[in-house]
């Protein structure tokens, strides 16, 4: 306790108190949370008014542009979807990277291409602004508790102002290095495997269905088998229950794996098994399923079965 | 413990008493040891003169030939690599189907296609042989203390005289139903998933390396995160230590993979993943790593420098 007391001194109290968040949406409004849980001042913008409302109501600042919060904070913390979003909310029209003091902190936690980051970091130092490339991991439930995973990599001194913000927001926190664009990586890698255990765990309950075989049993013997993934193990349960309310859409790996494949192709490295489910994702979008859940890959095997819908 | 006396006299002491064992490789190694330690007299043969003195050595015993084993076994487990393998141990010129007794079990535990299995249970039932579909995952090391995972399906009668058997043998045992090949159904599933993911770390690892991600770290982070798998997390330590001692083989995976489109094809059911993580093991194999451990399958890529092995 003393010794979180004296950090915080060190950096400055007024810069370690008052902290943006760019982005409400299902991660965003967690973290947003966790900061006023943690006795900051915290200011947030949304293109959403009814969401920034109810920002306000739980005892949150709202700004009606990122470039007005960027006058009021020294730490931002970006949690758009993509780097358009991110290079927007910061060099657009009403962008922070114009408001915000020399010696302030961006955390960038949108996934991003590696040499967007690296990028990113040389156009905000070149205003004197630091980064750091802070992708996250673990989805609303583990953001909202503040015990999300972080990927990230930056300078030192990027570090020293923000200790005690990541520590609210995160319940882990990799550091990877000094370089922008290492914590980026790690995170598309993260996606990689990610998206390829989703499209394999719907391969695999595909072929059960196909062969009759009964599909909680599967899902039983495979989650204690040396065939589980995390992926398995979190997204099957959607599909036996034949419910594909979006926690994560299948776009977005339609996204993400395009991210893994260009960041690749960028040194012309081949990965068959990220391009073979990038394909089964984008089938399962062209054919009208990218807005449901992920799980919903398995919609572009023919001939089987799936489980319907239980009554509510 | 008084149940369990109960249940053995009703399967009658003489047949609960006296096993065999086809194959002691390393997972039938391991059982047999593990039937020895539960008091049962076992039977065993081997092509290898030197590892059937061994288990002699131990307190088992010997047998010349399957024929041999057969006419002094109620209960047989056949731990051999492949449908060819199960076929000519009990069908072929020394078989143990032409001196097992009607009312006798087998215990078919290779990895096969679901097809065999089906068509086994028809051509042992002709002699009034009773089989149990049941193939084992879980390795070596849980062969031998009597925890590997088994995945079975056959009739009453045959679980009935297998119940000790399968509890010294196995820490889990999955009843997948009456019907021969829903063991083996459920097995070829799990080693889809197991071969997918195998790939799929190598893939992941390798795009790593290529972008100069520290390896260690990145294992670090993945064991924590979504993109997780048990594959992941068991082998690529093989990886990082540059070490393809085979535990289970490269050439393991050419040939369940096989296993798996087979099935899939004789529906013209289609396997994306897997029919792309087959090509990678079989560039490994071609490329001269068939005998190495199945995490070489990262050989395949070039234009990166894997971990060297560390001096020991």
């Amino acid at each position: 306790m003393e010794e979180q007391r004296a950090r915080r001194a060190t950096a400055g109290d007024y810069m370690s108190r008052s902290i943006g968040v760019i982005g409400l949406g299902a991660m965003g409004n967690g973290v947003a949370h966790s900061l006023l849980r943690a006795g900051f001042k915290v200011h947030a913008c949304d293109l959403r008014p009814e969401v920034l409302q109810r920002f306000a109501d739980a005892g949150g600042i709202p700004c009606a542009s990122p470039a007005e919060l960027g006058g009021q904070c020294e730490v931002v913390v970006i949690l758009v979807v993509n780097a358009a979003q991110t290079d927007a909310v910061l060099f657009g029209e009403q962008g922070a990277a114009g408001t915000l003091r020399p010696g302030a902190l961006v955390i960038a936690s949108a996934t991003v291409p590696p040499a967007f980051a690296q990028a990113l970091g040389r156009r905000l130092g070149e205003r004197g602004i630091l980064l750091l490339d802070a992708p996250v991991s673990g989805g609303a439930a583990r953001a909202a508790s503040g015990e999300m995973t972080m990927m990230t990599s930056g300078p030192a001194e990027a570090y020293a102002l923000a200790e005690d913000v990541l520590a609210a927001m995160s319940g882990k926190v990799y550091r990877l290095g000094d370089a922008h664009g290492a914590g980026s990586k790690v995170k598309i890698i993260n996606q990689l495997l990610a998206g390829v255990h989703i499209a394999a765990a719907a391969e695999a309950m595909a072929l059960g269905l196909r062969e009759g075989v009964d599909a909680e049993a599967l899902y039983e013997v495979i989650t204690n088998s040396a065939g589980n993934s995390w992926m398995f193990e979190n997204r099957v349960p959607h599909i036996l229950a034949g419910d594909y309310t979006p926690l994560s859409a299948v776009d977005i790996f339609v996204k993400d794996l395009g991210l893994v494949l260009d960041t690749a192709r960028a040194s012309k490295f081949p990965l068959p098994l990220s391009a073979a489910a990038h394909q089964m994702f984008m089938m399962a979008s062209s054919a009208g399923h990218g807005g449901e859940d992920d799980s919903a890959v398995i919609k572009v095997f023919p001939g089987i079965e799936l489980p319907a819908k239980k009554a509510d």
